[in-house]
């Protein structure tokens, strides 16, 4: 296994900022390494709400996690505040895999980098539907197929 | 037992923003009741850390809980961005209580208000320390007394 | 302020086990006090559940909680096998009080005690319901009014 | 990328329970995919301190995630109760591979299946250090290889 080098912010097309909490170290004084998953799903789940891709409408898809990952190079803490990057690396017939870049206060380089699989349900019976052109429209915006 | 009334956000005197994590949300849709003791935590702390009260100096105090309480108003949910109201009610020989309001996005009523005793011990034995004068002074800021 | 005393195990009427995760503790090296409240809500989520007070059932209650807390009085940590009491201390129109005592591996002096009222309602309005006759029964297995 | 297939419960060597908690599910009525990271990180932890591996000795290592990774085949909710299986199936110089298959109360297939790289590192300075001949054994009691 050769692990993965750091990735450069400047690959990313969408951030949102995360303050870390005091309770997200753990008894190492640093992020436990869960709470990193939690943060991919948050800038997941914000450019998908931002941009009307999932909402309260009753035919709008969720996304279901299939798979995720994540690999750690520095460590980060309570307090630090957080960039957390997102592009688009595939999107499928009914799932998208997103690559998170994980960006300590000011650095340009990733503190830690994710991949997050999700494939998109329908609200209520939860079968994975085709991603809908205009779902694939709003999604190219941060592919960088 | 009669219910708290919901403060307004004007008496407390010191904010931090927080924005609700995707995971936050349990199966009713809005914020988890134990997440909300998270943020209190997390004002608490960012206070201490900000004014030099807590630090990585082995001789610096840390704050133990030893009771915390929240009511509830409204529901607050992620996406939403939280302001968080802190301010002091009572400093005791080595114990202060802190009063914690829950703002919603740009409301000037609180969501949740919460109460939170921190009593302070040295790092390394773990005992009851007396709040020194300097560290009274910088509680003071936001003390209400 | 008088600290409440710690509760013995006996006063309880339904109890669970729970082990506490590496990531309950915090920087610190024990349990945060933000996780007891998630022990809260399982000890009477269960309850309620195992005896069928909210079910799948489109019309079963559910339950909000409008205010908790949490006397914390010795410390509990990651690896600790936890005994949760459960009782009922208050049957109102559409509101419950619990009172959770949360015991260390084969203590029967509570290590922490927390109160917790949760206001029964409809799944659909979220507005809150008269507690019937039959949810009343099934409470007042563990009530001890 | 192949989706990799479930695993059977009968290739892991080392087992611990673990009862979900009603706030491990998130908005869609399931467990949060960021929790089963909790899961990974508990079974591994309990089985290196069952085994004397880390303890409170100064100088007993610490294990640090360097990655992980986990595929979801089928949900797990509140209330279930799960048995997380763990082998080992690499030992490097200072570095351990986990595999983590997560079953759902009686199945025998796991609903879910992880992978988890800790490198240890001396509690002081935090560097890594060479796995030695006794942990090593400790070790192969539940390894593969």
């Amino acid at each position: 296994m050769k692990k993965p080098s750091s990735p450069k912010k400047n690959i990313y097309k969408y951030f949102i900022r995360i303050k870390t909490r005091w309770n997200d170290n753990d008894s190492y004084g640093h992020v436990n390494n869960a709470i990193y998953h939690e943060y991919m799903d948050t800038v997941v789940n914000n450019y998908l709400i931002e941009h009307q891709i999932t909402n309260s409408d009753e035919n709008s898809p969720i996304g279901f996690v299939v798979s995720n990952s994540c690999t750690y190079f520095q460590p980060v803490k309570y307090p630090d505040t957080l960039n957390i990057g997102l592009r688009i690396i595939k999107i499928g017939t009914s799932s998208v895999t997103y690559d998170v870049g994980i960006f300590k206060n000011n650095e340009t380089e990733a503190s830690a980098r994710g991949s997050f699989v999700h494939v998109y349900v329908d609200k209520k019976m939860r079968k994975p539907i085709c991603i809908s052109d205009k779902m694939k429209h709003k999604l190219n915006n941060i592919s960088t197929l």
